[in-house]
């Protein structure tokens, strides 16, 4: 159970399995403004891989491949937004992938709160602390607060997938899930190709 | 080029090839509430089958069979409500399905007029009457205006697919419409059971 800091892109060697968990660090919300800065990625045993992306960076190899590998599931808490930036950064769509939130959509209809932190709480009663949500992620040196922030954000998402899947099992929207899951990474193309706020199905 | 009026289903030995327009006429916007009255087919051969619904009907295995026929594209204007409410109507989910409404969004990016009237005007220069839109489609005879009305939205789809495919091509969006069209029938899904307003896809 560790924290790595890597810079540029994965380790060669690195072998994180058939299933991912990532997540995005940027300096703000708008994928063609505001640069990706840090690329967190797990296995889901416990240790979490950050790599910082360096200003003008285009190329991430490793990363890129995993991105696009079809026998990797992507592992995100609301893709829609890293899918984008992972997109416009290094010209790769994420696929396939799977999505917290919308898992969360689908089945926790007894609430809207579908955050993160409120996911992590209810569904494997586990605090983590969003301070450093809003921090400089485009500095050199990450603080060790910023690093911890990053990994939480990528170390439960496998035990929080599992739980979601089992609800989305009981309530009959496995399929229904899979569905959206398989448009999101278009959904993502559409924010970065002109239509952001724009609703493609809507009359 | 004549107009059919069939009663319940479609008859057994009509075929309509691997490419049908597909339209439906309900007593509403709602599914759950407004039933479905008439669905319109063409083969694009310039003849319109429309086949009168019942009262309390609840199948109709012609239909049904080439609304799930994997072979079989079926073509829409603004396909998220016909699909709905042919699945509440008939437990059947159509697909594969293209929609011109959605083609138009991705490349008439010039003007936010998506309307088949619009479309058929600008696109194939062919003016139609949309004055029978709002009438009674649950009347047991139909007016030959309304015949002549529900005609007109399935007779010109192949047309007019074949120009969107032009602009798609063009603009380099094909395959973002395609995934589009592939996740359109889930779209469906979740308004009718009970996301009919929320974007699952938001923050
Ligand atoms: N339009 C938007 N509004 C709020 N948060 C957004 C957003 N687009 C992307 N995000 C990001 O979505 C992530 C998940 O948010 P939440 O936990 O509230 O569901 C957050 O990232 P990080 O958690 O990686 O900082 C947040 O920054
Ligand atoms: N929320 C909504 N608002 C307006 N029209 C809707 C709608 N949901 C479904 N429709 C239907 O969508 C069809 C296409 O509309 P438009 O041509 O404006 O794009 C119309 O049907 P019909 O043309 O079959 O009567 C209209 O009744």
């Amino acid at each position: 159970m560790a924290n790595f800091v890597h810079q540029k892109d994965l380790p060669d060697d690195l072998d994180l399995g058939n299933v991912v968990a990532i997540d995005c660090e940027t300096m703000g919300l708008n994928p063609h403004r505001d640069r990706l800065c840090v690329v967190q990625l797990s296995a889901g045993d416990g240790d979490a891989h950050l790599v910082q992306i360096h200003q003008g960076q285009t190329e991430a190899p490793n990363l890129a491949r995993l991105l696009g590998d079809e026998n990797v599931l992507k592992l995100f808490h609301f893709g829609r937004f890293d899918i984008a930036v992972m997109q416009h950064r290094f010209g790769v769509l994420a696929a396939p992938v799977y999505c917290t939130k919308i898992a969360s959509k689908l089945v926790r209809t007894y609430t809207d709160r579908h955050g993160l932190k409120n996911l992590l709480q209810e569904l494997l009663d586990i605090d983590i602390s969003k301070q450093q949500q809003s921090s400089d992620w485009g500095a050199a040196k990450l603080t060790d607060a910023q690093v911890a922030y990053a990994a939480s954000d990528v170390l439960y998402l496998h035990r929080l997938r599992e739980a979601l899947d089992i609800r989305l099992e009981r309530e009959g929207r496995t399929e229904l899930a899979a569905a959206c899951f398989r448009f999101l990474p278009h959904r993502a193309r559409l924010d970065l190709e002109g239509w952001p706020e724009e609703d493609i199905f809507s009359h």
